[in-house]
Protein backbone atom coordinates (compact mmCIF):
# COMPACT_ATOMS: atom_id res chain seq x y z
CA UNK A 1 0.00 0.00 0.00
CA UNK A 2 1.67 3.25 -0.71
CA UNK A 3 1.44 6.42 1.80
CA UNK A 4 1.37 9.68 0.08
CA UNK A 5 2.59 12.18 2.49
CA UNK A 6 2.72 15.99 2.33
CA UNK A 7 4.19 18.72 4.34
CA UNK A 8 1.97 19.67 6.64
CA UNK A 9 2.34 23.74 6.21
CA UNK A 10 -1.52 24.77 5.69
CA UNK A 11 -2.61 23.81 9.07
CA UNK A 12 -5.33 21.78 10.19
CA UNK A 13 -9.00 23.47 9.79
CA UNK A 14 -10.41 23.42 13.17
CA UNK A 15 -13.55 21.65 12.29
CA UNK A 16 -11.25 18.91 10.87
CA UNK A 17 -10.23 18.62 14.31
CA UNK A 18 -13.01 17.90 16.08
CA UNK A 19 -13.69 15.00 13.41
CA UNK A 20 -10.40 13.42 13.85
CA UNK A 21 -11.64 11.54 17.63
CA UNK A 22 -14.59 10.59 15.47
CA UNK A 23 -12.90 8.69 12.50
CA UNK A 24 -9.71 7.52 15.51
CA UNK A 25 -13.17 5.72 17.65
CA UNK A 26 -14.35 4.20 13.86
CA UNK A 27 -11.18 3.09 13.45
CA UNK A 28 -10.53 1.59 16.62
CA UNK A 29 -13.55 -0.52 16.34
CA UNK A 30 -12.80 -1.79 13.16
CA UNK A 31 -8.71 -2.62 14.24
CA UNK A 32 -10.70 -4.49 17.38
CA UNK A 33 -12.87 -6.79 14.78
CA UNK A 34 -9.47 -7.73 13.03
CA UNK A 35 -10.81 -5.15 9.70
CA UNK A 36 -7.43 -4.44 7.89
CA UNK A 37 -8.61 -1.93 5.31
CA UNK A 38 -11.94 0.41 4.78
CA UNK A 39 -12.95 2.19 2.39
CA UNK A 40 -13.54 6.13 2.62
CA UNK A 41 -17.59 5.50 2.06
CA UNK A 42 -17.41 3.00 4.84
CA UNK A 43 -15.38 4.80 7.35
CA UNK A 44 -17.31 7.92 6.63
CA UNK A 45 -20.49 5.52 7.47
CA UNK A 46 -18.67 4.52 10.60
CA UNK A 47 -18.36 8.16 11.78
CA UNK A 48 -21.39 9.88 10.22
CA UNK A 49 -19.86 12.25 7.78
CA UNK A 50 -19.95 12.38 4.36
CA UNK A 51 -16.91 10.47 2.29
CA UNK A 52 -16.13 13.88 0.28
CA UNK A 53 -15.31 15.43 3.92
CA UNK A 54 -13.53 12.40 5.21
CA UNK A 55 -11.21 12.32 1.96
CA UNK A 56 -10.57 15.70 2.69
CA UNK A 57 -10.18 15.73 6.75
CA UNK A 58 -7.57 12.80 5.87
CA UNK A 59 -5.73 14.67 2.58
CA UNK A 60 -4.79 17.38 5.43
CA UNK A 61 -3.27 14.35 7.53
CA UNK A 62 -1.31 13.65 4.55
CA UNK A 63 -3.44 10.25 4.06
CA UNK A 64 -5.38 9.43 0.83
CA UNK A 65 -5.83 5.88 0.79
CA UNK A 66 -5.03 3.61 -2.13
CA UNK A 67 -7.91 3.29 -5.10
CA UNK A 68 -9.63 0.16 -4.80
CA UNK A 69 -8.61 -0.73 -1.41
CA UNK A 70 -8.71 1.52 0.96
CA UNK A 71 -7.04 3.04 4.12
CA UNK A 72 -5.01 1.06 5.69
CA UNK A 73 -6.59 0.70 9.81
CA UNK A 74 -4.03 0.26 11.58
CA UNK A 75 -1.91 2.84 9.61
CA UNK A 76 -4.52 5.62 10.03
CA UNK A 77 -4.82 4.81 13.43
CA UNK A 78 -1.47 5.87 13.90
CA UNK A 79 -1.47 9.12 11.51
CA UNK A 80 -4.81 10.18 13.45
CA UNK A 81 -3.71 9.60 16.80
CA UNK A 82 0.03 11.34 16.50
CA UNK A 83 -1.57 14.05 14.58
CA UNK A 84 -4.07 14.57 17.99
CA UNK A 85 -0.90 14.11 19.92
CA UNK A 86 -1.75 10.94 21.61
CA UNK A 87 1.08 8.82 21.09
CA UNK A 88 2.16 11.29 24.05
CA UNK A 89 0.98 10.45 27.11
CA UNK A 90 -0.71 13.21 29.48
CA UNK A 91 -1.08 13.21 32.80
CA UNK A 92 -4.95 14.55 33.65
CA UNK A 93 -6.02 15.58 37.09
CA UNK A 94 -9.60 15.37 37.84
CA UNK A 95 -10.69 18.63 40.29
CA UNK A 96 -13.87 17.01 42.16
CA UNK A 97 -14.74 13.95 42.99
CA UNK A 98 -18.16 13.27 43.32
CA UNK A 99 -20.01 10.76 41.17
CA UNK A 100 -19.16 12.27 37.73
CA UNK A 101 -15.83 12.63 38.93
CA UNK A 102 -15.92 8.93 40.14
CA UNK A 103 -17.02 7.94 37.32
CA UNK A 104 -13.92 9.75 35.09
CA UNK A 105 -11.69 8.30 36.66
CA UNK A 106 -12.96 4.94 36.47
CA UNK A 107 -13.32 5.75 32.74
CA UNK A 108 -11.74 3.00 31.02
CA UNK A 109 -11.46 4.94 27.97
CA UNK A 110 -8.73 7.52 28.71
CA UNK A 111 -6.33 5.44 28.90
CA UNK A 112 -6.31 3.80 25.92
CA UNK A 113 -6.26 6.76 24.06
CA UNK A 114 -3.18 8.19 25.81
CA UNK A 115 -4.62 9.83 28.71
CA UNK A 116 -3.40 8.91 32.39
CA UNK A 117 -5.50 10.18 35.28
CA UNK A 118 -2.31 11.31 37.10
CA UNK A 119 -4.05 12.64 40.52
CA UNK A 120 -7.64 13.12 41.98
CA UNK A 121 -8.43 16.57 44.16
CA UNK A 122 -11.38 17.27 46.23
CA UNK A 123 -12.06 19.74 48.69
CA UNK A 124 -14.76 17.70 51.24
CA UNK A 125 -12.76 15.88 54.06
CA UNK A 126 -14.90 12.96 53.76
CA UNK A 127 -13.81 12.12 50.23
CA UNK A 128 -10.28 13.30 50.71
CA UNK A 129 -8.03 9.99 51.13
CA UNK A 130 -10.30 7.47 49.54
CA UNK A 131 -8.67 5.18 47.09
CA UNK A 132 -10.32 5.25 43.70
CA UNK A 133 -9.39 3.32 40.30
CA UNK A 134 -6.25 3.04 42.13
CA UNK A 135 -5.64 6.44 43.10
CA UNK A 136 -5.64 8.58 46.65
CA UNK A 137 -7.64 11.41 46.54
CA UNK A 138 -5.81 14.89 47.67
CA UNK A 139 -6.62 17.75 49.61
CA UNK A 140 -7.58 20.64 47.16
CA UNK A 141 -4.88 23.14 49.09
CA UNK A 142 -2.34 20.51 47.67
CA UNK A 143 -3.73 21.56 43.92
CA UNK A 144 -0.46 23.69 42.63
CA UNK A 145 1.62 21.28 44.55
CA UNK A 146 -0.01 18.20 42.32
CA UNK A 147 -0.10 19.88 39.03
CA UNK A 148 3.97 20.58 38.93
CA UNK A 149 4.82 17.27 40.56
CA UNK A 150 2.85 15.15 38.37
CA UNK A 151 3.17 17.20 35.41
CA UNK A 152 -0.73 17.75 35.32
CA UNK A 153 -0.83 19.48 31.60
CA UNK A 154 -4.97 18.75 31.18
CA UNK A 155 -7.50 19.60 33.53
CA UNK A 156 -10.68 18.09 34.18
CA UNK A 157 -13.38 19.86 36.12
CA UNK A 158 -16.17 17.68 37.92
CA UNK A 159 -16.78 20.05 40.84
CA UNK A 160 -20.33 22.02 41.40
CA UNK A 161 -20.92 25.37 39.43
CA UNK A 162 -20.01 27.49 42.20
CA UNK A 163 -16.27 25.95 42.88
CA UNK A 164 -15.53 26.33 39.31
CA UNK A 165 -14.22 29.55 38.36
CA UNK A 166 -12.21 29.81 41.56
CA UNK A 167 -10.13 26.25 40.83
CA UNK A 168 -10.33 27.35 36.99
CA UNK A 169 -8.52 30.56 37.89
CA UNK A 170 -5.91 28.46 40.25
CA UNK A 171 -5.32 25.70 37.52
CA UNK A 172 -4.35 28.29 35.29
CA UNK A 173 -2.48 30.46 37.48
CA UNK A 174 -0.50 26.89 37.79
CA UNK A 175 0.71 26.84 34.59
CA UNK A 176 -1.92 24.58 32.88
CA UNK A 177 -3.45 25.73 29.52
CA UNK A 178 -5.75 22.49 28.63
CA UNK A 179 -8.92 22.54 30.65
CA UNK A 180 -11.98 20.01 29.92
CA UNK A 181 -15.04 21.77 31.91
CA UNK A 182 -18.01 19.57 33.28
CA UNK A 183 -19.25 21.90 35.26
CA UNK A 184 -22.40 23.63 34.45
CA UNK A 185 -20.94 27.14 34.01
CA UNK A 186 -19.24 28.90 31.36
CA UNK A 187 -15.90 30.01 32.26
CA UNK A 188 -13.85 33.18 31.95
CA UNK A 189 -10.11 32.44 31.12
CA UNK A 190 -7.65 34.45 28.79
CA UNK A 191 -7.15 33.70 25.17
CA UNK A 192 -4.32 31.61 25.58
CA UNK A 193 -6.06 28.82 27.56
CA UNK A 194 -8.10 26.28 25.94
CA UNK A 195 -11.52 25.70 27.57
CA UNK A 196 -13.70 22.62 26.22
CA UNK A 197 -17.03 22.58 27.46
CA UNK A 198 -19.09 19.24 28.33
CA UNK A 199 -22.67 19.34 27.74
CA UNK A 200 -23.97 15.60 28.80
CA UNK A 201 -27.73 17.12 27.13
CA UNK A 202 -26.17 17.44 23.63
CA UNK A 203 -26.59 14.02 22.63
CA UNK A 204 -30.00 14.00 24.13
CA UNK A 205 -31.08 17.12 21.98
CA UNK A 206 -30.06 15.09 18.61
CA UNK A 207 -31.94 12.11 19.97
CA UNK A 208 -34.89 14.13 20.48
CA UNK A 209 -34.86 15.67 17.21
CA UNK A 210 -35.16 11.87 15.79
CA UNK A 211 -37.65 10.91 18.35
CA UNK A 212 -39.84 13.90 17.17
CA UNK A 213 -39.54 13.01 13.33
CA UNK A 214 -40.31 9.38 14.13
CA UNK A 215 -43.73 10.59 15.64
CA UNK A 216 -44.08 13.43 12.92
CA UNK A 217 -43.60 10.60 10.25
CA UNK A 218 -46.41 8.21 12.16
CA UNK A 219 -48.71 11.68 12.36
CA UNK A 220 -47.69 12.19 8.20
CA UNK A 221 -45.85 15.34 9.37
CA UNK A 222 -43.60 17.40 6.93
CA UNK A 223 -40.49 17.41 9.67
CA UNK A 224 -37.74 15.24 8.05
CA UNK A 225 -33.42 15.17 8.50
CA UNK A 226 -31.42 14.25 5.07
CA UNK A 227 -28.01 12.85 5.61
CA UNK A 228 -26.11 15.27 3.47
CA UNK A 229 -23.25 18.04 4.10
CA UNK B 1 -38.12 42.57 13.26
CA UNK B 2 -39.10 41.19 10.63
CA UNK B 3 -39.22 37.25 10.63
CA UNK B 4 -39.44 35.41 7.03
CA UNK B 5 -40.52 31.57 7.02
CA UNK B 6 -40.41 29.44 4.83
CA UNK B 7 -42.00 25.83 4.13
CA UNK B 8 -39.46 23.28 5.52
CA UNK B 9 -40.37 21.01 3.11
CA UNK B 10 -36.59 19.63 2.23
CA UNK B 11 -35.30 18.75 5.11
CA UNK B 12 -32.36 19.91 7.84
CA UNK B 13 -29.31 18.10 7.20
CA UNK B 14 -27.73 15.78 9.78
CA UNK B 15 -24.64 17.96 10.14
CA UNK B 16 -26.84 20.83 10.96
CA UNK B 17 -29.01 19.03 13.24
CA UNK B 18 -25.86 18.36 15.33
CA UNK B 19 -24.81 21.78 15.52
CA UNK B 20 -28.54 23.59 16.63
CA UNK B 21 -27.66 22.00 20.71
CA UNK B 22 -24.32 24.00 19.79
CA UNK B 23 -26.39 26.99 19.43
CA UNK B 24 -29.03 26.67 21.42
CA UNK B 25 -26.13 26.40 24.43
CA UNK B 26 -24.41 29.80 22.67
CA UNK B 27 -28.28 31.68 23.04
CA UNK B 28 -29.20 30.39 26.48
CA UNK B 29 -26.16 31.40 27.66
CA UNK B 30 -26.85 35.24 26.02
CA UNK B 31 -30.25 35.07 27.47
CA UNK B 32 -28.89 34.43 30.73
CA UNK B 33 -26.64 37.79 30.39
CA UNK B 34 -29.77 39.77 29.37
CA UNK B 35 -28.59 39.88 25.15
CA UNK B 36 -31.85 40.41 23.55
CA UNK B 37 -29.96 40.48 19.64
CA UNK B 38 -27.35 39.03 18.70
CA UNK B 39 -25.35 38.97 15.07
CA UNK B 40 -24.52 35.91 12.98
CA UNK B 41 -20.77 36.92 14.09
CA UNK B 42 -21.03 36.65 17.51
CA UNK B 43 -23.30 33.76 17.90
CA UNK B 44 -20.77 32.14 15.53
CA UNK B 45 -17.90 32.76 17.92
CA UNK B 46 -19.92 31.55 20.52
CA UNK B 47 -20.77 28.04 19.20
CA UNK B 48 -17.40 27.64 17.73
CA UNK B 49 -18.33 27.66 13.66
CA UNK B 50 -18.13 30.22 10.72
CA UNK B 51 -20.75 32.28 10.39
CA UNK B 52 -21.45 31.39 6.86
CA UNK B 53 -22.09 27.72 8.30
CA UNK B 54 -24.23 29.65 11.03
CA UNK B 55 -26.16 31.36 8.57
CA UNK B 56 -27.08 28.62 6.24
CA UNK B 57 -27.94 25.94 9.10
CA UNK B 58 -30.47 28.86 10.68
CA UNK B 59 -32.13 29.24 7.31
CA UNK B 60 -32.90 25.75 6.77
CA UNK B 61 -35.25 26.55 10.04
CA UNK B 62 -36.61 29.73 8.11
CA UNK B 63 -34.96 32.39 10.49
CA UNK B 64 -32.71 34.85 8.56
CA UNK B 65 -32.32 37.62 11.13
CA UNK B 66 -32.36 41.46 10.43
CA UNK B 67 -29.54 43.07 8.35
CA UNK B 68 -28.05 45.17 10.97
CA UNK B 69 -29.52 44.02 13.68
CA UNK B 70 -28.95 40.49 13.75
CA UNK B 71 -31.11 37.69 15.92
CA UNK B 72 -33.41 37.91 18.45
CA UNK B 73 -32.66 35.76 20.89
CA UNK B 74 -34.92 34.88 22.62
CA UNK B 75 -37.37 33.97 19.75
CA UNK B 76 -34.09 31.74 17.90
CA UNK B 77 -34.21 29.91 21.17
CA UNK B 78 -37.78 29.00 20.80
CA UNK B 79 -37.31 28.03 17.36
CA UNK B 80 -34.23 25.89 17.54
CA UNK B 81 -36.03 24.50 20.22
CA UNK B 82 -39.05 23.78 18.90
CA UNK B 83 -36.88 22.33 15.26
CA UNK B 84 -35.10 20.14 18.02
CA UNK B 85 -38.27 18.77 19.84
CA UNK B 86 -37.51 20.33 23.18
CA UNK B 87 -40.49 22.19 23.22
CA UNK B 88 -42.07 18.63 24.28
CA UNK B 89 -41.35 16.83 27.66
CA UNK B 90 -39.27 14.02 27.13
CA UNK B 91 -38.90 11.05 29.65
CA UNK B 92 -36.04 9.47 29.90
CA UNK B 93 -34.94 6.74 31.90
CA UNK B 94 -31.46 6.07 33.05
CA UNK B 95 -30.00 2.23 32.72
CA UNK B 96 -27.00 1.54 35.04
CA UNK B 97 -26.94 3.68 38.67
CA UNK B 98 -23.39 3.71 39.03
CA UNK B 99 -21.23 6.83 39.36
CA UNK B 100 -22.69 7.80 36.05
CA UNK B 101 -25.95 6.67 36.24
CA UNK B 102 -25.78 9.20 39.45
CA UNK B 103 -23.95 11.84 38.15
CA UNK B 104 -26.31 11.80 35.41
CA UNK B 105 -29.42 11.92 37.18
CA UNK B 106 -28.20 14.65 39.57
CA UNK B 107 -27.36 16.41 36.51
CA UNK B 108 -29.15 20.09 36.47
CA UNK B 109 -28.42 20.47 32.15
CA UNK B 110 -31.23 17.86 31.36
CA UNK B 111 -34.38 19.47 32.62
CA UNK B 112 -33.90 22.42 31.30
CA UNK B 113 -33.75 21.51 27.98
CA UNK B 114 -36.96 19.52 28.10
CA UNK B 115 -35.92 16.22 29.51
CA UNK B 116 -37.43 14.41 32.42
CA UNK B 117 -35.65 11.57 34.22
CA UNK B 118 -38.58 9.24 34.92
CA UNK B 119 -37.00 5.84 36.08
CA UNK B 120 -33.77 5.04 37.18
CA UNK B 121 -33.29 1.42 36.95
CA UNK B 122 -30.00 -1.35 38.03
CA UNK B 123 -29.77 -4.85 38.61
CA UNK B 124 -27.73 -4.58 41.78
CA UNK B 125 -29.99 -4.62 45.69
CA UNK B 126 -27.60 -2.60 47.31
CA UNK B 127 -28.87 0.07 44.80
CA UNK B 128 -32.42 -1.30 44.47
CA UNK B 129 -34.30 0.98 46.40
CA UNK B 130 -31.87 3.91 46.89
CA UNK B 131 -33.37 7.72 46.78
CA UNK B 132 -31.38 9.94 44.09
CA UNK B 133 -32.59 12.76 42.80
CA UNK B 134 -36.07 12.50 44.21
CA UNK B 135 -36.54 9.04 42.36
CA UNK B 136 -36.73 5.69 44.00
CA UNK B 137 -34.33 2.85 42.15
CA UNK B 138 -36.44 0.08 40.21
CA UNK B 139 -35.25 -3.52 39.88
CA UNK B 140 -33.97 -3.93 36.25
CA UNK B 141 -36.65 -7.03 35.65
CA UNK B 142 -39.39 -3.93 35.74
CA UNK B 143 -37.70 -2.73 32.98
CA UNK B 144 -40.19 -3.51 30.32
CA UNK B 145 -42.97 -2.27 32.76
CA UNK B 146 -41.49 0.77 33.71
CA UNK B 147 -41.15 1.58 30.11
CA UNK B 148 -44.80 1.21 29.14
CA UNK B 149 -46.17 2.81 32.45
CA UNK B 150 -44.12 5.90 32.34
CA UNK B 151 -43.87 6.70 28.63
CA UNK B 152 -40.38 6.66 28.43
CA UNK B 153 -39.45 7.50 24.74
CA UNK B 154 -35.81 7.66 25.65
CA UNK B 155 -33.13 5.41 27.13
CA UNK B 156 -29.90 6.40 28.67
CA UNK B 157 -27.38 2.79 29.35
CA UNK B 158 -25.15 3.87 32.07
CA UNK B 159 -24.15 0.13 32.21
CA UNK B 160 -20.54 -1.68 32.24
CA UNK B 161 -20.18 -2.66 28.70
CA UNK B 162 -21.22 -6.55 29.08
CA UNK B 163 -24.46 -5.76 30.12
CA UNK B 164 -25.09 -3.05 27.61
CA UNK B 165 -26.62 -5.49 24.61
CA UNK B 166 -28.99 -7.30 26.37
CA UNK B 167 -30.07 -4.53 28.44
CA UNK B 168 -30.26 -2.68 24.47
CA UNK B 169 -32.23 -5.51 22.90
CA UNK B 170 -34.73 -5.54 26.24
CA UNK B 171 -35.35 -1.54 25.85
CA UNK B 172 -35.76 -2.25 22.31
CA UNK B 173 -38.39 -4.62 22.49
CA UNK B 174 -40.12 -2.57 25.21
CA UNK B 175 -40.86 -0.47 22.11
CA UNK B 176 -38.12 2.43 22.41
CA UNK B 177 -36.25 3.70 19.68
CA UNK B 178 -33.78 5.98 21.14
CA UNK B 179 -30.91 5.25 22.60
CA UNK B 180 -28.05 6.93 24.43
CA UNK B 181 -25.27 4.76 24.95
CA UNK B 182 -22.71 5.64 27.33
CA UNK B 183 -21.40 1.67 27.41
CA UNK B 184 -17.82 1.32 26.00
CA UNK B 185 -19.21 -0.82 23.52
CA UNK B 186 -20.66 -0.75 20.18
CA UNK B 187 -24.33 -2.01 20.01
CA UNK B 188 -26.06 -3.71 17.33
CA UNK B 189 -29.70 -2.23 16.94
CA UNK B 190 -32.22 -2.59 13.82
CA UNK B 191 -32.13 0.56 11.44
CA UNK B 192 -35.06 1.76 12.80
CA UNK B 193 -33.78 2.80 16.33
CA UNK B 194 -31.29 5.63 16.74
CA UNK B 195 -27.88 5.18 18.86
CA UNK B 196 -25.99 7.67 20.09
CA UNK B 197 -22.59 7.07 21.45
CA UNK B 198 -21.28 9.55 23.96
CA UNK B 199 -17.14 8.29 24.31
CA UNK B 200 -16.09 11.02 27.11
CA UNK B 201 -12.87 10.77 25.69
CA UNK B 202 -13.28 13.25 22.64
CA UNK B 203 -12.94 16.57 23.88
CA UNK B 204 -9.92 15.56 25.56
CA UNK B 205 -8.84 14.32 22.33
CA UNK B 206 -9.25 18.14 21.09
CA UNK B 207 -7.78 19.17 23.83
CA UNK B 208 -4.49 17.35 23.53
CA UNK B 209 -4.20 18.03 19.67
CA UNK B 210 -4.17 21.86 21.28
CA UNK B 211 -2.13 21.37 23.66
CA UNK B 212 0.46 19.45 21.54
CA UNK B 213 -0.09 22.78 19.17
CA UNK B 214 1.11 24.90 21.96
CA UNK B 215 4.21 22.50 22.70
CA UNK B 216 5.16 22.85 19.45
CA UNK B 217 4.80 26.26 18.48
CA UNK B 218 7.02 27.08 21.92
CA UNK B 219 9.86 24.71 20.29
CA UNK B 220 9.46 25.91 16.52
CA UNK B 221 7.50 22.80 14.92
CA UNK B 222 5.08 23.46 11.92
CA UNK B 223 1.87 22.03 13.30
CA UNK B 224 -0.88 24.69 13.81
CA UNK B 225 -4.62 24.42 13.52
CA UNK B 226 -6.66 27.34 11.31
CA UNK B 227 -10.16 28.59 12.01
CA UNK B 228 -11.76 27.42 9.21
CA UNK B 229 -14.36 24.91 7.66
Amino acid sequence: MMRQSQPRDRGIPEATVARLPLYLRALNGMAERGVATVSSEDLATAAGVNSAKLRKDLSHLGSYGTRGVGYDVEYLVYQISRELGLTQDWAVAIVGVGNLGRALANYGGFVSRGFRVAALLDADPEIVGDDIAGLNVEHIDELEAVIKRRGVSIVVLATPAAAAQELCDRVIAAGVTSILNFAPVVLSVPDTVDVRKVDLSIELQILAFHEQRKTDRMSGGPLMAVDSQ
